[in-house]
């Protein structure tokens, strides 16, 4: 069965390899009469390419240009299905040649021999990461309708690398502080030590792992569908399902292991302000029982190491030989500064469909 | 839009507050041919009932009797749905007098009032964890299905209350391990620590959190659907529906940060005895490319303390009224120990809906 | 892949056999705050039950009492799921031991037995029409909500059985019309012949088909997701998976094929009372494009006859051996009568989940 | 809430208006190893192509050149998502002003501008009949999967224009005896009273209905899911989808009303050669129950006439003012010919499905 769409309400469906025709995505369920251009998902689309920073290792040189082929007339959204386009230039398969045949440790194509009976061994096919330009490029409308319908904010940013831990505060992080270096991490003291250590990452061959901070400010309270689709649930399935991600912890996470109720629990307090109830912190995260509960949302995301890395390393071929194994072609060491837009991306499109389907049963 | 079924293939559509009529579940979906009794779901609900041992805090007298109203015909399920239920009996209304119109903190209460404009507050409706029975009692179907067809084993086990670790090795632990002791932690020394610090917890009025280990031994290669439901990204999403999940990984999970793909990367080797490919080693945790490889699948899911607690805590009202609240009513200290079926169902449920989803494109 | 779901947003998952414990429906996604008694539901199924009278063949007693176990609190609904049973009672396996090995020409056990590898011969299983209790209960709450909050009506009646067919203007019809009398045909000379032909087939022990028109009043401008969940393509699959039916049509149907657009196309005028632009006539019956334009919404649904028949037929038995068929048991001549409640809940189901479904990106 | 996908585990998704830059459509679940060329798809697209012959009314001059972007290598399917394209290329929009303001009588222009607040006067956008593209070419791929695993054929015609029926016995038809003349009715005499009335009607400026016979050979025996996606249930829905579909009805459909179930019923008998049980006539048309028997599956689909014709109509405009309206533009005064290869493509989508569907529970 299928897994190649997301949302039920807000419902992308991809499609693309790496190295076929193009990468697509068509967003089904959004909403008539929203301003919508190609430059308001080029934005983000940008933000995701490799650059031209050291950090910015794999060197393919895609423009990436979006097409709106439907669903947007006279620059603005008609309730259609919004096809968008990117096609695929600089495929260079050569490059893969010689992996042709090879199974690169821990990588998808081992699984996808298996599962599928073939892959795609020009770029990994469908377990590249190119297929996320499909998720940012449908993210982008979703971050712009929450944004002026609703002035929601998705402001995640890298955290960690190696052991280099960002000290940022994550509720005075702006968009500006995290785009201030191709790192993408707001403090800049651990940014320079991130830098220099993924600049030794990538002299030794190898790459390197790390940790996103997801962060979506303003979302309204009562988004979440108990009992399987509660908002975390949703929010962590959208996170696991980006390429290389390991882990998700909402709140304060695998720390709460440790915690008594006493602690943990927020406190309920009149805003003095507002008048309205809200909980006085916020060591939930921004939910109780699955659903919003008005205050920041906050998660992390962990990231494994690029599993393609040119340092050598034993594998077996498809006939069962031994070889070594020494990637070429264009890898990033390290995907972290990258995986920033496709996690608003993905946080977008999981707010976007909870908005629409508190939408039918409450409001 | 509803979030009460989970699954596509093997889909399970779940219904019942803490102090209604009942618990309910349908299973559509499942193959039929297949022996099942109620004393094969019943084995599964008893793990999960409130014991007699001191960590068992909530003491309601329930039975949990499964009855078993469809689908299955002269002890043989028939392919049509599988309707079961089990009756609410002990439902103790007058302990949630008192917090009739009281937000308790850390709890889903003032969310399902915002969301719904009402919330059941006897017994948290359909927030409390009464809900899971339907789970536990559907995912024992998958359990027996998966073992008995394919050998797939789940031993999910207590790793860690408060700051106490098991150090059980999980590719050793069977479930006999397990159940030894009514912590369900496999490492005797480590659960007689647990065992001392929860009856501390209680004595204090107060709760406390701890991982669950997941395991799931024996699953075939192939399963998971890129890209958005791959393996990991829907166990993921089941284990963060559980009440008071926080976080989940995968594999070495948030250790991942801190690694090299040198390092991280599990080589292929061929299997001297069965002459297949595999992973020399399993630091992916069972899966590549989000498709099961063959190997163990392990994860680890984060639980944070229960919100309702006996200790004094600020809170306010419906109506905006700072009050004290001293929790009464049966709330346990430490769910983890009854959470562990909980765990092993969830992840049944997920395994055998990939199962049946691989078969539909690919076998 | 299971079939026991209807409905995205307003959605109902049934369960039960004919012979089993209980039929079973849990009702998701119903707003909260809505007044829910069983007596509302009960008065739809008490119209879909067998009678007293002459036309009601299938003389089994079930009191068909419904019970609600979940999602109703205090009288209203809360935005849990709603849990609906009624038990079955008087199952009389003996009436079908002696079609246990034999297919019934006409009949799904047939093909359950070759789908399935098992059927429950014990009254046909889940191929019984027993199982439409389920849809009648879960419509029941759907055309209270949707009468209350939005005026819809839903008034199918019985239009054709044999060659006898009503002149009744489906545009004037209302529920008390219909049930005057037993065959729900608003027209009573109709009515009497089609009880005198009902009778006949009766005495000859054999059955008899007929046409139900289904019509819904004041729905909406809007209903309808191009371009495949149409209104009308939901309408249609909706009635077409109802026991027995082989055809439907909406609007002027079939007779369209013999028709100029110039004869066909409904022109618009401005209504001179509301100012509103409506069509003039409505041979469209209620939709354009496949989306509700505001007039009512008419239909022609047609049944078979009732495949099991007290008359000789000759047919073949599991292990392929010739023999006569005299079904014995209780069993409908003309199942037309007792089709009129659930064309009703079919269609206020469809209605509702669309009215939800506009919602979503409209309003 | 989106409606625009079809199927569950062979799923598509499509995209694009009448007059933006493509028509688009991602094919999710196709097996992979399967031979699949643009030649195949092209060859049902161009069936599908407003023709040269006289009875091709709608004169625009598209290539509709079906593009493959993804989920083919080497010819052959991959089993990621199939990505289809055909560029619209002679959009003449000018033909459309003098409508821009004005809702045409029997049209979707009025409900999609009081749904979405807007429309596509341009064409008519997702209105217009040109979206039924992009299921054609999903429904050539699942034609040809289907025949070559399974011999499934689907052999659709013309069966009446207007009052003019055809005598073709659709046991005997082939597709070669369809193709033979441009209207697609395989009764040669039948088909010259049919060209002649068409060619009176558009002199007339004005359009006529009429009704395809849908055939399906060879479904083996199964397939259909009860007791909602029941096969003609689903059947049902995929041709009431269809711009300008009016009516549905499998095996004797509406005649069914007037038949005793001892004529109606299929006696089954054992078929000498084969040694297997099927029924000894197909009164039914290819289901019991709702699933497969085996039998050829046959249906009847009643276009009504299409409303944008030359002749003058009464209407109003957007804002209320009474006009006359003779519509200019490529129209068609008779879609059946070119609907046949849209109803072939609709019942392969939907017997692909099943087969899938199938396939998860019991194969």
């Amino acid at each position: 069965m299928p897994g190649n769409s997301f949302g039920q309400l807000f419902k992308i469906t991809t499609a693309g390899e790496s190295h076929g025709g193009a990468i697509g995505v068509i967003v089904d369920g959004c909403p008539p009469g929203f301003a919508l251009s190609e430059a308001d998902i080029q934005i983000e689309l940008d933000r995701r390419k490799p650059g031209e920073g050291s950090v910015a290792a794999s060197a393919r040189a895609e423009s990436d240009t979006i097409h709106i082929l439907s669903g947007v007339s006279d620059g603005v959204t008609i309730g259609t299905p919004i096809l968008l386009l990117a096609y695929n230039q600089d495929a260079r398969s050569e490059d893969y040649e010689k992996m042709k045949n090879v199974f690169r440790p821990g990588h998808a194509d081992f699984t996808y021999e298996k599962k599928y009976g073939r892959r795609q061994w020009r770029g990994g096919g469908r377990g590249s990461a190119r297929e996320t330009l499909a998720r940012v490029a449908a993210g982008a409308i979703a971050q712009k309708y929450l944004y002026e319908k609703l002035g929601i904010e998705f402001v995640s940013y890298v955290e960690q690398i190696g052991g280099i831990v960002s000290s940022a505060d994550f509720n005075l992080v702006t968009r500006a502080d995290i785009e201030k270096n191709i790192l993408r991490c707001p403090d800049e003291i651990s940014a320079g030590k991130m830098l220099a250590l993924v600049e030794e990452v990538r002299r030794d061959k190898d790459s390197i792992g790390g940790i996103i901070r997801g962060v979506i400010r303003n979302v309204p309270i009562g988004l979440g569908e108990p009992v399987f689709d509660k908002l975390p649930a949703d929010l962590g399935k959208a996170m696991l399902s980006i390429n290389a991600v390991k882990g998700f912890e909402i709140g304060l996470g695998f720390n709460c292991a440790q915690m008594r109720g006493s602690e943990h629990n927020d406190e309920f307090v009149v805003d003095k302000k507002t008048g309205q109830t809200r909980p006085k912190t916020n060591n939930a995260g921004g939910t109780l029982g699955g659903i919003s509960s008005g205050e920041t949302i906050y998660f992390r995301v962990a990231f494994k190491p690029v599993s393609t890395i040119g340092k050598k390393q034993k594998t077996v071929t498809i006939d069962g030989e031994a070889v070594d194994l020494e990637a070429t072609g264009r890898h990033d060491s390290c995907v972290l500064p990258r995986a920033v837009p496709i996690v608003d991306a993905m946080g977008a499109l999981v707010i976007m469909d909870h908005y629409l389907r508190n939408k039918t049963q409450n409001i």
